[in-house]
């Protein structure tokens, strides 16, 4: 048992480190003063400041580092690179500076995996390059998407076409200009086995009936230039050659899908609650009251040392479901994978929130990173399946351990 | 001890809730149509329907019922108006419509009991008539204000006039286009007995010298058309007719301010908790997932229970708080004060959230109310003293009570 | 709306307080000295001090005050008593000093409510007089008695005799020297509607095939001299006249029979709780540890706030729950009391841990009572109906207002 | 990063599980029939059939693990021995089994580290075979004693005497007919640097002087045969030799003591923790009410889940402090030892309550080792430091790495 980073992620954190001080954080306000923020989504854009952190990130060999596979030039593996997913968690722009942003990563991970080489060519090539960007259609706004098999939008062959019809919602990033093709997902033979009804499509954003309605705003804010849409399709009509890995395979692509975006989003949410508690003690050393710096007033330092175990646990908890990906795969890391869901998000909007009590007023304003990052994290208790079905999946195979153990059936 | 409301209270809640029900609730929409939002505050209106609705509420005796003062046409005792504090808490326009809104009411209650008859008549009657509104300029974002002894602004005696300076924020609905007067904290008199340093003057808002520098946004939202503003005072030069109460007498007036804007701020918690849980109902039992209903699904019956049992008890702890301001005054209901400051935002921020997770994505967007309940509650932990502070007021008093009972000294 | 107890409550509250500092707490330590402890509960005693005790209570006419009917000498309802029992919470000892302890309390009720002639004369006297206790067999040791359908226990009509079989737990009070009689309940016509099926019958402990196997231990004590019995019934033949109410009954009786025993329990946990929040400040404020009192360290401070929100809360349900069935009886109150069975032990064994945790190692010994009213409580979330079936209790009853609200069927 | 056990503890993990589950399970009821219990302490007895099982023991090369000395036989590390010490935490007489229970692990250390070579030969050599047992006297009744400098007890040099006079309680394990030395601490010179005014020093039970006073029971339980002691030392005259290390060396030999110590606690506390988990999954499965198993039944799947969760965190933090302990030492690791100081032992005692109540009222007697473990686990937040010390500590070390990152003095 060995808690210390690999020589390869060693160097790595240290180079990321280094980049996210010198580069990232001081060009966060330039590009919040370069982005056009606003209800009318179709106005949003890229501000330039990116591109130019894009360039740098590249030119660093810090880019595409969520591939394992070496083809792609990455050689780190899941544990490896789960403290990079961390150390982007600290700035909101960051994951798409390193190419490393949701939904993206699972995309190009999906196309890597299943991808055909036309698809490939058109699609994973400028992704991975960074010229475009994407979007995963799954959630539907008219039944309890955390039941996958709820799903209502169809994916029907006709003839040599695949015809698209439904309505998807929570469609993340799909307002940003950049943003030119969608994964969309929906049900082809609804008399298959019951994972292999569906099918997963690639669906350029300018084909005719896709129509992006609105944008959803979280807690208030539409994550300009992102977006999380609500878009419609009728009669999108493509090529056969459009299906991912061919029809009916959908949940299987789902499946394998899910494990490293989950690591990822753990991993941001753990560096947003780090830095949370970095600015909580700041506040709480430099802000007096009643004569006294608050982090010598009453249970003060009691919140921090509960934020520093909270986050240790957390972390530990979610490299060791990173280690298991890759040791014993997505399927034997089910649980702790599901876990580190619950846990992870629960505890960093725990975290931010003490970190806004420090803060008083000014905690809640913009003044202070902390309402985005809560928005941010709170959202997670809910994206890639809610608290309550992880909770559901690890009890079963508690259940289904222990009955074994035991001679039990349940 | 008698759990029923009183005829009186009883005959108001069942007039009120009718009136929300056929007039507030159906007007929300056209409201935040007729509303422009935006981060140039100045562009903010009052929304016609308002005016039509206060006129409606006057017309039906919903009006100015907080006040306990019979020569301002309410007889009701603190008691009896909570429960109608309660039932403004399920829609944002609502306390606006009955002119029961903060921090007019309690800049009201400040002018019938410390107002020169030149005050009242300048000041009090458009603020009954809801002609004009008005703000609270205390707290500052240089210093810790939950020690209002932090206070760094100044009122300064100059031969005939006061002089103010100094920085505030948080000064709440001071974006209002009717919002006409403000009343200002500061530091009079440094030489003074510790509670008697402090003035308060009322600031016509376009008095040379006042300039609100901008809105602050609360969990992204800007709260228009009322906003959180803050504002710079740079010798703003005033007749010393201005003074509340003549100088020095700040705190004073603070402390008897602040009970019933706080059982206020509670009840509306607690009419905000109780509306998301009709909302997590509703939602629990209409939305299905894996062939149930959500309420028959794992936990969730629990959620609700949890729910009911936690606003149930908030409620009972703020009405006795109630009562005993009605009986033995704002002094002898000191420590239930603080703590239904504390326990009904934090009640309320749970069960919102809870709301929240029973719905989905969807509770994260603007398509449910949640998000606006939660940041409305949310702040309240902060609002009138952050909880540290009202639990460090509980404690003290409980232990001066045991103290007393075991002879001891602490 | 009136938080104040009514005069007699007042009344009684003082008498019973001034007669539990002179007589009660300075008789524990002679109670616990002539008590005799151990395994071997049939060398149990009844300690002479008990009947002392008795006989002054009776004397100060503070006797058998739960009973609401005055025929039996008591006119205080149930919101009345309630802070009668909440006194008694603070005394292991003083339920029975006042005959107003569990399970008789609830065995007189059954008996003045459904008892026939003789049944009264033969029990209900002499338990009304403190001559005679009593128990109440209902909990078996080999299903979920949760569920009470699950019961195994037979009260089969032979001819003119009625004929018990069974196991029953968890009867507690039945190792008293005193006690003399149980009420069993058991299935008696599993053809007939599911609430007739069951009776309780009234049977003598010394009736030929009752036997107490052992007494049961809770978090390591027996509860001398009152315990915890495992009785088995062996074809114990008795008269018919020995049903309570007559066959199929039992369910009936059941139901009533508890609404009062929880507010009791209730209010004794809360007094438990005020007693182990008195417990802790004075610690908190007498303790010194690195130079301060602990009252001046940490989030101690915090911890007493925390535990007066908490008691004031639970007390408040509780009473309004009480006042629920004076006003519209058991059914209506059904909710509100499974609130306060859920809420009341739970908050009470969090105030006495937190106690504990403030008198360190001292507090998780004997010289104090913590870890006694800890257990105490403790099993309060067990007895009675578990927390979860309370729970579900509350929501279904929330369910079912709110589905009534919207017009929805769940 | 390597979550797997090395292969030496893998080996070691397999035998003594294997060792478990054929000799120390099954002996358990052997042993409690053997024990003589009660509170009369000099009847206690060591139980034959323990003698018996540390024989296999010994013989099967599962003995003194703890110690990573190689010269004492054992080569593995703490992280190796940590997952061994949870496989203990499964069974209360298990520890004593293999040689590894406190305090004798922690006296053994010391012996090694500072003891002189008679020392080492009168009595680290009978604790290393396992014929005598020893005791630590530390705590003391009259002071606070999280706060080591409130000691009072002394050990004053007379000529070539050391003096020792005090009272100690919470003497664990002085109760075992085998204990027949204990470390004392006490005040040697006041005059001297704040952490040099103390010593350790070794007293036989059987000089004159020593008494013990009582046995404590903790939540009603005893804990024979080895019991927690109150100790009076009244002028307890021993040679100089009997200083360990010599005077004025206590507080430096306690640092160093302690961390080990925690890691075996915090591994027993997450043993004790998944055992519980293993009797609540087996009897959610088993038992029945309302025609479902418990564990399809509401949200006791949720209580699964949560457990597991915990356990998980815990135990990962636990092994990393032992990792931290091995590579920077335990100076290195004092945040880390602090925090699963905390961390262990709440999350234990939390699975446990929520074990006993999956298992009704059965949970709480004798019939399931709950109470036991609860017991065990509770003290835990009070031994070797209380939790809110331990918080302290973890707030002060996280606001000093902080102030430095940010330039701040605090």
């Amino acid at each position: 048992m060995d808690f210390a980073h690999s020589a390869a992620a060693r160097d790595t954190i240290e180079r990321m480190t280094a980049f996210m001080n010198e580069h990232v954080i001081p060009a966060e306000k330039t590009y919040f003063e370069q982005l056009k923020r606003g209800e009318d989504w179709t106005r949003w854009n890229q501000p330039p400041v990116m591109e130019e952190l894009k360039a740098k990130a590249k030119a660093a060999g810090l880019w595409n580092l969520f591939l394992p596979e070496p083809e792609y030039g990455n050689r780190l593996s899941n544990v490896d690179y789960a403290p990079l997913a961390e150390i982007t968690g600290r700035s909101v722009i960051a994951p798409e500076v390193f190419n490393c942003n949701a939904p993206d990563t699972g995309n190009m991970e999906v196309l890597v995996k299943y991808g055909s080489e036309e698809q490939k060519a058109r699609w994973l090539k400028p992704l991975l390059d960074g010229t475009v960007r994407s979007a995963f259609c799954m959630t539907e706004p008219g039944v309890a998407s955390s039941d996958a098999t709820n799903m209502q939008a169809t994916a029907i062959v006709e003839g040599d076409e695949v015809v698209l019809n439904g309505r998807k919602w929570w469609s993340s990033g799909i307002g940003h200009p950049n943003c030119k093709v969608a994964i969309f997902m929906g049900l082809t033979d609804p008399s298959a086995d019951k994972h292999k009804q569906h099918s997963m499509v690639l669906v350029p954003l300018d084909a005719p009936g896709v129509k992006i309605e609105r944008m959803l705003p979280v807690f208030g804010t539409l994550d300009e230039p992102y977006g999380h849409g609500e878009v419609s399709f009728t009669n999108v009509r493509l090529p056969l050659s459009a299906f991912i890995a061919g029809p009916g395979r959908g949940f299987e692509i789902a499946q394998g899908r899910l494990g490293p975006g989950r690591i990822h989003h753990c991993m941001r949410a753990i560096g947003a609650a780090e830095y949370a508690l970095e600015l909580m003690c700041k506040r709480a050393m430099t802000r007096v009251a009643f004569g006294k710096p608050l982090a010598k007033l009453g249970g003060n330092i009691d919140v921090v040392a509960n934020a520093r175990m909270a986050i240790e646990q957390a972390r530990l908890l979610t490299l060791k479901a990173a280690w298991m990906m890759d040791t014993v795969g997505v399927k034997g890391a089910m649980s702790e994978i599901s876990q580190i869901k619950v846990v992870a998000p629960n505890m960093a909007t725990q975290v931010i929130d003490a970190a806004m009590q420090m803060h008083g007023g000014a905690g809640l304003s913009e003044d202070f990173p902390l309402t985005a990052l809560y928005a941010y994290t709170r959202v997670l208790r809910l994206a890639d399946g809610p608290d309550e079905v992880h909770r559901l999946v690890i009890g079963k195979l508690e259940f289904k351990k222990q009955a074994a153990k035991f001679g039990v059936a349940l």
